[in-house]
Protein backbone atom coordinates (compact mmCIF):
# COMPACT_ATOMS: atom_id res chain seq x y z
CA UNK A 1 0.00 0.00 0.00
CA UNK A 2 1.30 3.44 -1.44
CA UNK A 3 2.21 5.72 1.27
CA UNK A 4 0.86 8.77 -0.01
CA UNK A 5 -2.66 9.53 0.05
CA UNK A 6 -4.20 9.12 -3.51
CA UNK A 7 -5.29 13.04 -2.98
CA UNK A 8 -1.59 13.79 -2.72
CA UNK A 9 -0.27 11.44 -5.26
CA UNK A 10 -2.76 13.17 -7.84
CA UNK A 11 -1.52 16.66 -6.90
CA UNK A 12 2.63 14.72 -7.52
CA UNK A 13 1.49 13.55 -10.36
CA UNK A 14 -0.53 16.65 -12.42
CA UNK A 15 1.14 19.48 -14.28
CA UNK A 16 1.82 21.28 -11.21
CA UNK A 17 4.96 22.84 -10.28
CA UNK A 18 6.51 22.01 -6.08
CA UNK A 19 8.48 24.97 -4.65
CA UNK A 20 11.54 23.03 -3.38
CA UNK A 21 13.34 24.34 -0.49
CA UNK A 22 16.85 23.69 1.06
CA UNK A 23 19.41 24.98 3.07
CA UNK A 24 22.67 27.19 2.09
CA UNK A 25 25.96 26.46 2.85
CA UNK A 26 25.65 29.77 4.79
CA UNK A 27 22.39 28.63 6.37
CA UNK A 28 20.21 30.93 4.35
CA UNK A 29 17.04 29.17 2.97
CA UNK A 30 17.06 28.36 -0.92
CA UNK A 31 13.65 27.58 -2.85
CA UNK A 32 13.23 26.92 -6.59
CA UNK A 33 10.32 25.88 -9.12
CA UNK A 34 10.65 22.20 -10.31
CA UNK A 35 9.13 19.73 -12.20
CA UNK A 36 7.66 17.01 -9.72
CA UNK A 37 6.88 13.33 -9.63
CA UNK A 38 6.41 10.57 -7.27
CA UNK A 39 6.58 6.06 -7.04
CA UNK A 40 4.16 6.03 -4.65
CA UNK A 41 5.76 5.93 -1.82
CA UNK A 42 8.56 8.72 -2.23
CA UNK A 43 8.82 12.45 -3.60
CA UNK A 44 10.78 12.62 -6.92
CA UNK A 45 12.63 15.22 -8.03
CA UNK A 46 14.54 15.45 -11.41
CA UNK A 47 17.45 17.83 -11.33
CA UNK A 48 20.69 18.70 -13.02
CA UNK A 49 23.82 17.49 -11.16
CA UNK A 50 24.77 21.48 -10.91
CA UNK A 51 21.89 22.74 -9.50
CA UNK A 52 22.17 24.41 -5.88
CA UNK A 53 19.19 22.72 -5.04
CA UNK A 54 21.26 19.58 -5.55
CA UNK A 55 24.43 20.64 -4.08
CA UNK A 56 22.29 21.92 -1.29
CA UNK A 57 20.45 18.40 -0.31
CA UNK A 58 24.33 16.61 -0.49
CA UNK A 59 25.29 18.60 2.12
CA UNK A 60 22.15 18.40 3.95
CA UNK A 61 19.24 15.97 2.99
CA UNK A 62 16.45 17.90 4.21
CA UNK A 63 13.76 19.12 1.98
CA UNK A 64 10.52 21.13 2.62
CA UNK A 65 8.34 21.32 -0.63
CA UNK A 66 5.03 22.97 -1.22
CA UNK A 67 2.77 22.34 -4.15
CA UNK A 68 -0.48 24.02 -5.15
CA UNK A 69 -2.77 22.97 -7.57
CA UNK A 70 -2.59 25.00 -10.74
CA UNK A 71 -5.59 24.98 -11.39
CA UNK A 72 -6.20 25.86 -7.58
CA UNK A 73 -3.90 27.39 -5.86
CA UNK A 74 -5.35 27.12 -2.38
CA UNK A 75 -5.50 22.96 -2.98
CA UNK A 76 -2.05 23.13 -0.85
CA UNK A 77 0.41 19.86 0.08
CA UNK A 78 3.27 20.78 1.81
CA UNK A 79 5.91 17.98 2.36
CA UNK A 80 8.64 17.80 4.56
CA UNK A 81 11.75 14.78 4.31
CA UNK A 82 15.05 13.57 3.68
CA UNK A 83 16.62 12.72 0.05
CA UNK A 84 17.54 8.95 0.29
CA UNK A 85 18.93 8.39 -3.28
CA UNK A 86 20.21 10.10 -5.90
CA UNK A 87 19.62 7.46 -9.16
CA UNK A 88 21.74 9.27 -12.18
CA UNK A 89 22.64 7.78 -15.84
CA UNK A 90 19.49 6.34 -18.07
CA UNK A 91 16.75 5.67 -15.12
CA UNK A 92 17.07 9.48 -14.01
CA UNK A 93 17.02 10.66 -18.42
CA UNK A 94 13.62 8.06 -18.50
CA UNK A 95 12.30 10.14 -16.00
CA UNK A 96 13.12 13.50 -17.58
CA UNK A 97 11.56 12.36 -20.63
CA UNK A 98 8.03 11.14 -18.79
CA UNK A 99 8.40 15.00 -17.16
CA UNK A 100 8.84 16.18 -20.29
CA UNK A 101 6.26 14.45 -21.67
CA UNK A 102 3.78 15.38 -19.05
CA UNK A 103 4.82 19.03 -18.59
CA UNK A 104 5.84 19.71 -22.17
CA UNK A 105 3.45 17.54 -24.08
CA UNK A 106 6.45 16.46 -26.08
CA UNK A 107 8.16 12.59 -26.32
CA UNK A 108 11.66 13.29 -24.97
CA UNK A 109 12.92 16.47 -22.71
CA UNK A 110 14.68 18.67 -26.48
CA UNK A 111 17.94 19.33 -24.84
CA UNK A 112 20.15 15.88 -25.23
CA UNK A 113 22.83 17.19 -23.74
CA UNK A 114 21.42 18.92 -20.47
CA UNK A 115 19.19 15.55 -20.65
CA UNK A 116 22.46 13.21 -19.94
CA UNK A 117 23.60 15.52 -16.69
CA UNK A 118 20.00 14.77 -14.84
CA UNK A 119 20.01 12.68 -11.57
CA UNK A 120 16.81 12.26 -9.84
CA UNK A 121 16.55 12.72 -6.21
CA UNK A 122 14.23 10.01 -4.30
CA UNK A 123 12.86 12.15 -0.65
CA UNK A 124 11.14 10.05 1.21
CA UNK A 125 8.12 12.12 3.29
CA UNK A 126 8.75 12.55 6.95
CA UNK A 127 5.42 15.24 7.12
CA UNK A 128 2.86 15.99 5.11
CA UNK A 129 0.53 18.69 5.31
CA UNK A 130 -2.66 19.25 3.11
CA UNK A 131 -5.58 21.96 3.05
CA UNK A 132 -8.28 21.28 0.63
CA UNK A 133 -9.36 24.47 -1.04
CA UNK B 1 13.40 55.66 -8.33
CA UNK B 2 11.68 52.35 -7.78
CA UNK B 3 14.59 49.39 -7.13
CA UNK B 4 12.26 46.71 -8.36
CA UNK B 5 12.20 46.71 -11.89
CA UNK B 6 8.27 47.50 -13.15
CA UNK B 7 8.49 43.14 -14.62
CA UNK B 8 9.23 42.40 -11.04
CA UNK B 9 6.78 44.63 -9.14
CA UNK B 10 3.84 43.57 -11.97
CA UNK B 11 4.47 40.19 -10.55
CA UNK B 12 4.26 41.27 -6.95
CA UNK B 13 1.29 43.03 -7.45
CA UNK B 14 -0.54 40.02 -9.47
CA UNK B 15 -2.84 37.93 -8.18
CA UNK B 16 0.27 35.14 -7.56
CA UNK B 17 1.23 33.45 -4.72
CA UNK B 18 4.88 33.49 -3.70
CA UNK B 19 6.59 30.92 -1.94
CA UNK B 20 8.48 32.08 0.93
CA UNK B 21 11.25 30.30 2.37
CA UNK B 22 13.02 30.41 5.93
CA UNK B 23 15.28 28.57 8.00
CA UNK B 24 13.78 26.50 10.84
CA UNK B 25 15.17 26.71 14.65
CA UNK B 26 16.85 22.70 13.75
CA UNK B 27 17.56 24.34 10.84
CA UNK B 28 15.93 22.76 8.24
CA UNK B 29 14.18 24.42 5.10
CA UNK B 30 10.76 25.89 5.28
CA UNK B 31 8.31 27.43 2.57
CA UNK B 32 5.40 28.31 2.76
CA UNK B 33 2.46 29.85 0.18
CA UNK B 34 1.40 33.41 0.76
CA UNK B 35 -0.23 36.48 -1.04
CA UNK B 36 2.28 38.68 -1.76
CA UNK B 37 2.57 42.83 -1.85
CA UNK B 38 5.32 45.29 -2.64
CA UNK B 39 6.42 48.85 -2.28
CA UNK B 40 8.35 49.66 -4.84
CA UNK B 41 11.47 48.92 -3.22
CA UNK B 42 10.56 46.19 -0.73
CA UNK B 43 8.71 43.11 -0.71
CA UNK B 44 5.62 42.83 1.69
CA UNK B 45 4.65 40.08 3.34
CA UNK B 46 1.20 39.65 5.35
CA UNK B 47 1.56 36.61 7.78
CA UNK B 48 -0.27 36.11 11.46
CA UNK B 49 1.93 36.63 14.17
CA UNK B 50 1.65 32.80 15.01
CA UNK B 51 3.14 31.47 11.63
CA UNK B 52 6.46 29.44 11.44
CA UNK B 53 7.47 31.91 8.77
CA UNK B 54 7.14 34.92 11.19
CA UNK B 55 9.23 33.42 14.07
CA UNK B 56 11.81 31.68 11.75
CA UNK B 57 12.46 35.31 10.43
CA UNK B 58 12.70 36.98 13.74
CA UNK B 59 15.54 34.04 14.70
CA UNK B 60 16.88 34.85 11.49
CA UNK B 61 16.01 37.85 8.92
CA UNK B 62 17.39 36.27 5.59
CA UNK B 63 14.37 34.64 3.47
CA UNK B 64 14.25 33.51 -0.07
CA UNK B 65 10.91 33.90 -1.80
CA UNK B 66 10.13 32.40 -5.44
CA UNK B 67 6.91 33.29 -7.30
CA UNK B 68 5.69 32.39 -10.55
CA UNK B 69 3.07 34.01 -12.90
CA UNK B 70 -0.24 31.95 -12.00
CA UNK B 71 -1.66 32.37 -15.68
CA UNK B 72 2.43 31.53 -16.65
CA UNK B 73 3.96 29.31 -14.64
CA UNK B 74 7.25 29.63 -16.42
CA UNK B 75 7.30 33.42 -15.56
CA UNK B 76 9.29 33.60 -12.62
CA UNK B 77 11.36 35.70 -9.85
CA UNK B 78 13.09 34.64 -6.86
CA UNK B 79 14.16 36.95 -4.43
CA UNK B 80 16.70 36.66 -1.57
CA UNK B 81 16.40 39.31 0.80
CA UNK B 82 16.45 40.22 4.54
CA UNK B 83 13.72 41.37 6.69
CA UNK B 84 14.29 44.87 7.68
CA UNK B 85 11.12 46.13 9.24
CA UNK B 86 7.98 44.38 11.22
CA UNK B 87 5.03 46.69 10.91
CA UNK B 88 1.74 45.87 13.53
CA UNK B 89 -1.61 47.74 14.10
CA UNK B 90 -4.08 49.03 11.94
CA UNK B 91 -1.44 49.37 9.14
CA UNK B 92 -0.74 45.68 8.85
CA UNK B 93 -4.80 45.34 9.31
CA UNK B 94 -4.90 47.84 6.18
CA UNK B 95 -2.23 45.83 3.98
CA UNK B 96 -4.22 42.70 4.86
CA UNK B 97 -7.46 44.16 3.45
CA UNK B 98 -5.98 45.78 0.24
CA UNK B 99 -4.69 42.01 -0.53
CA UNK B 100 -8.08 40.37 0.71
CA UNK B 101 -9.39 43.01 -2.21
CA UNK B 102 -6.75 41.86 -4.94
CA UNK B 103 -7.11 38.03 -4.00
CA UNK B 104 -10.89 37.36 -2.89
CA UNK B 105 -12.17 39.85 -4.56
CA UNK B 106 -13.95 41.56 -0.87
CA UNK B 107 -13.76 45.29 0.79
CA UNK B 108 -12.55 43.66 4.03
CA UNK B 109 -10.58 40.70 5.50
CA UNK B 110 -13.78 38.42 5.86
CA UNK B 111 -12.45 36.72 9.98
CA UNK B 112 -11.73 40.44 11.83
CA UNK B 113 -10.19 38.20 14.84
CA UNK B 114 -7.75 36.82 12.50
CA UNK B 115 -7.02 40.38 10.90
CA UNK B 116 -6.17 42.15 14.05
CA UNK B 117 -3.14 39.88 14.78
CA UNK B 118 -1.66 40.17 11.41
CA UNK B 119 1.93 41.69 11.20
CA UNK B 120 3.82 43.17 7.97
CA UNK B 121 6.79 42.10 6.95
CA UNK B 122 9.18 44.61 5.12
CA UNK B 123 12.09 42.23 3.37
CA UNK B 124 14.41 44.17 1.34
CA UNK B 125 16.05 42.37 -1.41
CA UNK B 126 19.73 41.70 -2.13
CA UNK B 127 18.91 39.63 -5.23
CA UNK B 128 16.37 39.04 -7.70
CA UNK B 129 16.68 36.57 -10.43
CA UNK B 130 13.84 36.46 -13.28
CA UNK B 131 13.35 33.73 -16.08
CA UNK B 132 10.88 35.75 -18.69
CA UNK B 133 9.06 32.35 -20.57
Amino acid sequence: MSKLDASVQKLLQGKNFAFVSTVNGDGSPHVAPTWIDTDGDNVLVNTNVGTVKRRNMKRDPRVTLALTEQTNPYNLVIIRGRVVEEISGPKATDQLDRLAKRYMGVEEFPDRKLASKQVTLRIKPERVFTRKA
